[in-house]
């Protein structure tokens, strides 16, 4: 049964809904949240505890937080943003459509637009640009003791409490303590003395995918943003990091199906929109594809003498694409998580010849024995030199799938455009000359 | 300049090879680690501070693992086998050879033996196989101060002390109360009245990647895994979690990129190994797209009076598989993040006409000007009819990359079967017979 069956939110009086409400795991709610109708979407908004408030707000797509933000009441709406995170609420700024900010802006208490104003100022892909300026800070030479009270009293202002920074007079960072070292260390030790000075942090302006990285290397809940001279501007958070790995996922995966930038909200798209997301790399393939009526083209004199090499063209095409696609996808995955090396491009090379050998062969004989045997069917021959020509498609394709990921990286360019659906399209063009080629000479024509 | 230039490992006493040591990121000696000697890696081994061992172990793949373990006296191996959390050991355990994996067993400690042997029993993907059966748990009833004094003494035998589980006498979870809200709390009230009882949790069983989801939602740091009786078995921290979400995206990759299964660690993997994830699927897409045999084998009459359509068959099959994969990707990765269900169906549908629709005409436009206009050059009749093909072909590809993923989904299976590789097969087969069709009857052939 779905949960809006079971809630029967009209007929529940707000303080038995607030109950209610409280014991629903709330992704359970976000998970059914388009099947409840506006008046009960706005019920079960204004019941919930406050904290979910926030956490379903975040979760749910910008058209649909800007509706809800109209049906509300200012008075609530403004206790939802009073609770976001300052980092939170900068993205939820920078996402909403321009009328619906000046509402939201004027809405803000000063202290947060201070906040807000000073987190705009950096680049969203930054590592600043994920920071929150709520830490826990504290000067040197104070006690463990001291320390501890002072965590004990700033600990609902923070977004983590788990890192305490020291922090001279002109703000830099000397030093971290974890909440469990402060916790293990005797009361009257210095803080000074149990601090980590080699402490792990990042720059203003690493990228964000290199900040995480960095966070995952060392398990940590919260790293430190510095700028130039050391100062700490804020910290990023694990939460927000495991947005970044997601959204690194759907952007990759993207660039694979072959689209260029990112599809933020499938259903909030216009039309327009993804066309405009899908078109380009559809009519730059499409040119590029089109090398190969050139490349066909120069072979129709052999549909008089060899029609059946056309026959087979497009499972000779589709194979090369997919075994070029095979190989750049290990080495795209394998440089992105560092795991392969260009220096390595011999030993790869070498592996991937005995591969594309090993795959020509296995593949090579299955089309043999497919299209002798069965429908349409071919003579000895002619299903030989199918077999054979799809052995060198598939070498070929492997070497170039392998080769084109690796070289690209060398010359310092991402290696992830050359994704699954460019390598099946250079690989089309030169594949059909190789197995053209191939064709003419396993049948003796010249 | 290289960090093995910078560090002459093997002229530098210990004692300041330690010092050099402990202030280099360990990011950057797992970055660079295949650039070292066997005989520097271990003295980088020996001479690193103990946690730096760990996490060094930890991200080095299979095979340079057991090169280390091989070279480390038995002594400081043991050492770092004592220092491992119990998840990562059992991961250890479970991914080395047999013959190493018998030496590590006989120099476990017997605690070490008890919780490997008890995590063992769990699936690897279930929230069992991620956590630590190391935790922070008190009895109800005691005080915040009691709490504290107890936190602050079992901090350091901990993976996380950030959350604090309240048990009954049966080991049952009774609720949770996180660090921060126990140091907020007055000293003499009861851990009862703080703790929070509707907590979020797993069960034993949950799917890794569902776990993961659940503690994004919540932005938990830890989340903990109880049985059917709601007994608290371990927790799972975020950094597990961060590593589920890594392994996804790289099987999800791969599946795109049309391979089976997961290759771990390409540069470990034999070359037997490498073809036996991939020729597979290389083989059934080849046996799938030999069906396009039977349908070009079908139009073959076609060559004498319109040889031109065999000429662009290569580049109509590609900018179809292309349309396709691009919506199938969509589809899949908007249900793979929850963004799109499957009751949305119609409402996707109708986007989607409209979608394909103009970028079957963009397309068709692009092709007939290039046809048109460019060398081999066609007449205009025969370029319009191309066109008019390529776009029925793209609309149609549109709309079964679109419904072939939601249709898969709503039957209960993994829309992610259906990628990219997979449906430009589908749809070579199919475009192909609506190419022809299509042609036919633009150029009245019967």
């Amino acid at each position: 049964m779905e949960l809006k069956d079971k809630l029967n939110i009209e007929g529940t009086p707000p303080e038995e809904l607030k109950t209610i409400l409280s014991e629903i795991p709330l992704a359970d709610i976000i998970e059914e949240w388009d099947t409840f109708t506006p008046e009960d979407e706005l019920r079960i908004m204004i019941n919930l505890p406050l904290d979910d408030k926030v956490d379903l707000l975040n979760s749910l797509s910008i058209t649909e937080q800007e509706k809800l933000i109209e049906s509300l009441s200012e008075q609530s709406f403004n206790q939802i943003l009073s609770e976001m995170d300052p980092d939170d609420l900068t993205d939820f700024i920078q996402s909403i459509s321009p009328e619906v900010r000046k509402g939201v802006w004027d809405s803000l208490s000063d202290e947060a637009k201070k906040e807000t104003l000073f987190l705009l100022r950096f680049d969203e892909d930054d590592a600043a640009g994920l920071m929150t300026p709520r830490y826990l800070a504290v000067r040197a030479g104070i006690t463990v003791a001291q320390a501890l009270s002072f965590v004990r009293k700033g600990a609902s202002e923070v977004e983590t409490v788990y890192y305490i920074y020291i922090l001279d007079d002109f703000q830099r960072l000397l030093g971290v303590v974890s909440l469990r070292q402060l916790l293990t260390a005797e009361d009257n030790s210095l803080i000074n003395d149990i601090m980590e000075t080699n402490y792990v942090s990042v720059h203003e302006e690493t990228d964000q995918e290199e900040t995480a990285k960095t966070l995952e290397t060392y398990d940590l809940i919260a790293i430190p943003v510095l700028d130039d001279r050391n100062k700490l501007l804020g910290i990023v958070t694990f939460d927000d990091i495991i947005d970044v790995i997601r959204e690194e996922h759907t952007e990759d995966t993207y660039k694979m199906g072959g689209m260029t930038g990112n599809v933020d909200r499938y259903l909030d798209s216009s039309i327009w929109g993804l066309v405009k997301k899908r078109v380009p790399w559809l009519v730059i393939l499409l040119l590029l594809g089109t090398f190969s009526t050139n490349i066909v083209g120069h072979y129709t004199p052999l549909m008089a003498t060899a029609a059946f090499l056309f026959v087979f063209m497009p499972v000779i095409t589709q194979t090369g694409g997919n075994s070029g696609s095979q190989a750049s996808t290990l080495m795209i995955r394998g440089l992105a998580t560092g795991e392969i090396h260009t220096r390595d491009i011999f030993k790869i090379l070498l592996k991937e010849i005995a591969v594309g050998l090993l795959m020509g062969v296995i593949t090579g004989a299955v089309i043999i024995a497919r299209s002798y045997f069965l429908p349409p069917g071919v003579g000895f021959t002619q299903a030989l030199t199918i077999g054979a020509a799809l052995a060198f498609v598939v070498l070929f394709s492997t070497l170039v799938g392998t080769l084109a990921p690796l070289l690209i990286n060398a010359i310092g360019f991402d290696p992830t455009v050359m994704s699954a659906p460019l390598m099946s399209t250079v690989i089309d063009v030169a594949g059909l000359t190789i197995y053209f080629e191939i064709a003419k000479f396993l049948l003796n024509i010249h």
